[in-house]
């Protein structure tokens, strides 16, 4: 048997990074422009961002956050006090010198140097501190549920669609509280609002946890986190909750007067998701022909490709999807009434191949002998069924059909990394997983606690620890790299 | 009688421009950062930008509009580009020059001179120009109809929150056609979606008009624009869309095939409206008590403030405050859940006073006199109207007193602008009338559409041609400014 042909090559196997690069080219969800590391994201990619916003964000209302803006432009003075307070602090971002581009010999030169550089919000932490400082100064000011859609910029050497741009899209939230139990217990809150929402509506199965020392949050007492793993067994942290204690409080001023008439440092966390989980759904359900979207998450779920072989029916055929159309979009799915699309663009394969890169969940065509039968063609992306079914069962079934698509993925997603998850607990069998070419995926290993055998195997292996289970100290044995008796295992992983 | 003493200071007719501010501080909608010329927008604030997003994003996409992300940065070679096409290009803007912050001597400094500096963007037609040219090549591409919901920058040496800030922001649409025709309607298309949202959800009147040619946009064929009339008299540009023939598409080389195989110049549109839009609502509506909010576009509609005299009373009036909540909220206004806010923070008349101040529709006071009598205390911020109802008749019938207070909201303002309007024909009148001191509002005046009386006007006076009715050359009379015959009447103004 001659081998199937597939819509992407490289195929996942053969090249995994250029299967990536080229299902988002042939999905046609962004592109790289000409500003170094900067990316163009196109409808069919924003569409997905716009919907992870929306879940995300109604999920935070319900929590009581509240959402704001703040400037992008953060005052070099500011970040210089940062930069006192907090080891690691990143250095790479965009410094804006000057007001003005004036005219010289034809050419436009900056021009009104700033007395003091602004630099592009790599983070709000700082300039959000700022204003915490401010607004705070009884208990009654408390607690303060803050978020921010906006766009934040990192400059990047190596840059990779979604996963890695110099400018990305994001939400950082930032809360203000009397204690410490509440502040830690609304990080836990918003890690558990993180995974539900990339759990159930992108089918992304994660692993909540704890970063280990080396891996947190510069200045954080505690950063949790969901981590998925990719068809190439490698790990990507898809959103981070940080219990800041009273550490940034102290850094940026923010006290308050407590029920009893005493001065207290504030307790506050901060919590962020970005455009990179486009990234992580690419890769979780993604195939050698392309995107698969969960219906949850599409910009849209059907389209109708009406087949037109023949100008004497044409008007026939598109009255007939149009009415279609009506009909799907009257149904509702995931509380949303379910989205259509016509594509009457051109006809045949590469048409029908367009959409199968792009994902859609559930593509339908209708000729003449559909309308005449009155049934439709269903293809289905998540498992590639193809077939004629009647219409009115179809129809009034979709909301059903979608909703066994949602499971089916995930299921998917979930069958995958469990099955590449493994239990390793013999320095040199975890070694050779790691070094091996063919073995990929996670490993569960013990581990002694110690920042030095995290550093060791980091050096050796390019793995780190992705996280450590909510339950540690539970589980014993003899520390993966130094051998000493733990009492916690962890994950480890190659990482995005 | 004693003056009514005013919750705003001082009044807006005492100082305006000042008044200005302090709705906007009391309403805690904004403040000024510590950027220059930037805002920290307040959670109150932000949700009235929020929720204009929602309305115009849903009426965008019902034309087609897909909404996409183009990168912050802008090369300086794409502006040096646009310096050379267009006349009046603006200068003032964020220059980025470096891509890294150094420590040297404890101090953060610039580090890693970029070869070529980038423009933060003041906004996006040229580097959407690049795109376009990429992806248009048949009139299968066409038509694209692109938004983009982002921050800009504008380095502005005078800013007013809202009004006018270093970095604000806003949505631009960019659209691509085959023909003039199809470009044309499309630049109306959005002139009256932006009209019917300010109108019917924001209420603030407006006038539908084109550009003259010293207002219109540096590079359009016409500008369209939907101006209001502020409580000063002056005007205020609320969006403006437009047509720029194949002028842009000449600039950035937009060129694709026709279906008869002839190689054209696209046709193009772009269009925008901003947070700007807030401080035309504020300076619309708000009175000497604060912001006065039309329903349909505020954060919340009703606050519950409950009386609680007496500790032994509180769980049940709590209680019964929370079941009302519940009724409140299980009834819609405009295709919404009315929202409703709890505020127990403390007792009295400043509770009252902020809550006029935010400008929130409906307050509601319950106690336990109220809760025994199955009334409600309720206060209108429309009208000012405060009274004891039944309970449910007035919950029965809450939508609809939402709808009439939008209705008179709206009517106040038109009533306001229409008085507000003086037809003036007589260059004396026109002179005496603009450098009067007591008068303010608009006049709609002949003008023979020269550029030269509209400079002579301005430098005179101040004032400009806000814009052009529609149906231009149908009103005779002499050029207020030169008393040539003249076919058309236009609105002038002063502006912000």
């Amino acid at each position: 048997m001659a081998k199937k042909k597939n819509a992407i090559s490289p195929t996942r196997e053969e090249n995994y990074p250029e299967w990536y690069q080229e299902v988002i080219k042939e999905g046609d969800l962004a592109e790289n422009s000409p500003v170094r590391g900067c990316m163009v994201i196109k409808p069919w990619g924003y569409a997905l961002w716009e919907n992870i916003v929306k879940k995300l964000d109604a999920r935070f209302k319900e929590v009581g956050v509240e959402n704001a803006y703040f400037p992008i432009f953060i005052p070099l003075e500011l970040m210089q006090k940062e930069a006192e307070h907090i080891e690691g602090f990143a250095k790479e971002c965009a410094v804006v010198t000057h007001h003005r581009l004036t005219k010289k010999d034809g050419k436009l030169v900056p021009d009104g140097k700033l007395a003091e550089p602004l630099i592009v919000r790599p983070t709000s932490e700082t300039i959000i501190g700022e204003s915490f400082a401010k607004w705070v100064s009884s208990y009654r000011d408390l607690p303060i549920l803050l978020n921010q859609w906006c766009n934040i910029v990192r400059w990047e050497m190596r840059t990779r669609l979604f996963l890695r741009t110099s400018e990305f899209l994001w939400q950082e939230g930032h809360t203000v509280h009397q204690t410490r139990d509440e502040a830690f217990s609304f990080t836990e809150t918003i890690l558990n609002i993180y995974a539900d929402v990339v759990e159930e509506e992108l089918a992304i199965p994660v692993i909540r946890g704890k970063k280990s020392p080396m891996e947190r949050f510069p200045g954080a007492v505690e950063t949790m986190c969901i981590e998925a793993m990719m068809q190439d067994g490698k790990a990507l942290q898809a959103g981070t909750s940080h219990f800041l204690g009273q550490n940034f409080a102290k850094g940026s001023n923010i006290k308050f007067q407590s029920q009893e008439g005493k001065e207290e440092f504030a307790w506050t966390t901060s919590w962020g998701a970005s455009t990179r989980l486009i990234g992580g759904l690419i890769m979780t359900h993604s195939d050698d022909d392309g995107l698969i979207i969960p219906p949850k998450i599409a910009p849209k779920q059907v389209v109708l490709l009406p087949i037109i072989k023949d100008e004497a029916n044409e008007q026939k055929i598109l009255d007939h999807v149009y009415s279609i159309k009506k009909e799907i979009e009257s149904k509702e799915f995931n509380n949303n009434k379910i989205s259509v699309e016509i594509d009457n663009k051109e006809q045949g394969g590469i048409r029908v191949w367009r959409w199968i890169k792009k994902g859609i969940p559930i593509r339908i065509e209708i000729g003449i002998k559909e309308l005449e039968n009155d049934t439709l063609f269903v293809g289905r992306r998540d498992n590639g069924e193809k077939k004629s079914v009647k219409r009115d069962e179809f129809v009034n079934n979709i909301s059903n059909i979608l909703d066994e698509m949602q499971k089916n993925i995930f299921s998917n997603a979930l069958k995958y990394r469990n099955d590449n998850i493994f239990e390793i607990d013999e320095n040199e069998e975890f070694y050779e997983f790691f070094k091996s070419e063919d073995k990929k995926g996670f490993t569960l290993s013990p581990w002694c606690g110690s920042i030095e055998c995290e550093k060791k195997i980091q050096e050796d292996l390019s793995v780190t620890i992705r996280c450590v289970p909510f339950n540690d100290k539970t589980d014993r044995g003899k520390c993966i790299c130094c051998g000493k008796e733990s009492t916690t295992k962890v994950f480890f992983a190659k990482s995005y």
